[in-house]
């Protein structure tokens, strides 16, 4: 089976994101054949600037090959790299119908706000969908938010193949009954990433980058021990025993009333925690000393990632090399499939 | 100065496409630096069907080679033959106001029509733009209606020039005056071709594919002399005096009252012309006599035309060659531009 992600930094990875998505993007390295794409192209649709964009496109590769990723296993590449995918983002809009795209969430969302919107936002399904196509993905990841571009995916492919594909038949995409030809594009499934665990930030909301109460995963170790120091508590005494979450706050913009004994949770290996959650509720221990025993499990679970990261910084050719051989990798495939598609439609 | 013009085969080309658009752009080439290119990645939003696809970009080629394009002049190639257009196109599509395409008029016609339209025919002015501004055509010949897509070009010239060019000032896009930093991409004109002469077709109205009332380039000579011999006339004897068209006929609908008398007007050289005139106001001679005359001044002006035409269609090698080099010469020029909008973007 084979899997396609695309990623996009949009700058200072911090621990929600990890636990969040990247955590189970990297494990799908082990559970197929997966193909890592950073989406540099996409991300022309909202960074303006060069250099940031090259920043981020750098950040974006480091990050994930220091979470896990390895290039021996998975296809980490460029999108940019591979020109064919434009190619096909043409040849499947000529089959696109516009109205899909005008029902599209992230579109209609902005045009919700007001926003008057660029061709690059309303264009941006079809290049997903090439970037989905072009390599005959088997499953995609996603988010529920997301399901639709992968549906979109599908439903164009089919149009594709019913279109150009002589003896294809929608019933029997694989064309396996007699007389049937399989499609030339392969029909991709969504694999919904069960919602996965919400990571509170220093002040109890949700982790994230706009609400500023981020842990980064690459910041420096001061910044790193300045924030964790700086996650909110309440005033309970040493000795007394210190308040559990409920896992259900009334205040729904709250992921967590006591931030710091969830991260603890997250962060500790499970028999850690017991000692942890134990001595907690019985009091003695100040706030300060978990805090101190959460920068700990911190170094202790991202440690190796961030040493990694560092190293990848320091060593351009070698992320290069990498990118470069993963780039190969996928346009040996694109270039496969696009010989057929061009045959299909009648390009030269 | 440079040209720019995308031709597209419908296939079956007849004299009025010649006298009312092809003679034109033919001209070019001694006027300016003239780039045509066949644009069979438009046509992919109308024709599905693999093999007319090849025929008709096939038959473009050779029709402008035949009727006149001289490559040694110009550079002739095929649009899908230089993939940098798809690159552009994405990339110009980031900063294109989606309510731009909304007022299109091709978009704004289908919809009126009750079309549903594909993406495609949505998005195809953005890829007429790249084609135009990936050449840094100064100047683009087209027809009325087409006014909107040059403006078009222009526009987003600027948008992406103002975002992404340092220095760049709108009001000066040349940069010629200190501080400022011209455009990396430059901004078209529209050449708009005065109206071409309306040649009539067998029936009198205007000659069009679509009134089966034409006359083709390179049809066998036998369905020629049957189209000439068809054209219609009145039922004056052959010693009266013929009737002349007023040129300015009541029914609309009719391009001449005459067609056989405006056609030999078209077709024959001034001075021969004269002696025809003559002897038609004077009487004496029957129609049959003229439409043999007719059928003369079109061989005398098509033939050297429909050999060529059928030397290239007897030598695909030939035409292959040429069209690869006019892509080779054409890609030195996209691939020149495109490195330095992949620097201002931040695109590896």
């Amino acid at each position: 089976m084979r899997t396609l992600s695309g990623v996009q930094s949009s700058g200072k990875l911090h621990i929600g994101n990890y636990y969040g998505a990247i955590r189970q993007f990297v494990q799908l390295q082990d559970e197929s054949e997966a193909y890592y794409f950073i989406a540099n192209l996409h991300a022309l649709t909202t960074v303006r600037d060069p250099k940031l964009a090259l920043e981020l496109t750098r950040e974006a590769a480091v990050a994930y090959l220091a979470l896990g990723v390895d290039p021996k296993k998975a296809v980490l590449f460029r999108q940019s790299d591979v020109r064919e995918v434009l190619e096909l983002y043409w040849i499947l809009g000529t089959v696109v119908p516009h109205s899909n795209l005008e029902r599209a969430h992230s579109y209609k969302e902005k045009v919700a706000k007001g926003i008057s919107p660029d061709f690059g936002l309303f264009a941006y399904p079809v290049l997903m969908a090439a970037d989905i196509l072009l390599y005959s993905a088997d499953a995609v990841p996603v988010g529920k938010d997301q399901i639709q571009h992968v549906e979109f995916a599908r439903d164009w492919a089919v149009k594709f193949n019913t279109e150009y594909v002589p003896g294809y038949d929608p019933a029997d995409p694989e064309g396996k009954e007699r007389g049937h030809a399989p499609g030339l594009l392969k029909l991709p499934s969504a694999r919904i990433q069960e919602s996965t665990q919400t990571v509170p930030g220093v002040d109890g909301k949700k982790m994230s980058k706009s609400y500023g109460n981020t842990i980064e995963l690459f910041a420096d170790e001061k910044e790193i021990k300045k924030r964790i120091m700086s996650i909110k508590t309440d005033s309970t005494p040493v000795d007394a025993p210190k308040p559990v979450p409920t896992g259900k706050p009334e205040d729904t913009s709250i992921a967590s009333e006591v931030p710091l004994y969830d991260l603890l949770k997250l962060l500790l290996p499970e028999s850690e925690f017991k000692d942890v959650d134990a001595s907690w509720r019985a009091g003695g221990k100040g706030y300060g000393d978990y805090k101190k025993k959460l920068l700990e499990a911190y170094h202790a679970t991202f440690g190796p990632a961030r040493q990694r990261h560092a190293e990848l910084v320091n060593d351009p050719a070698e992320l290069e090399r990498i990118l470069k051989d993963g780039a190969d990798r996928a346009r040996a495939e694109a270039t496969r499939l696009m010989d057929k598609i061009r045959r299909a439609v009648g390009i030269p």
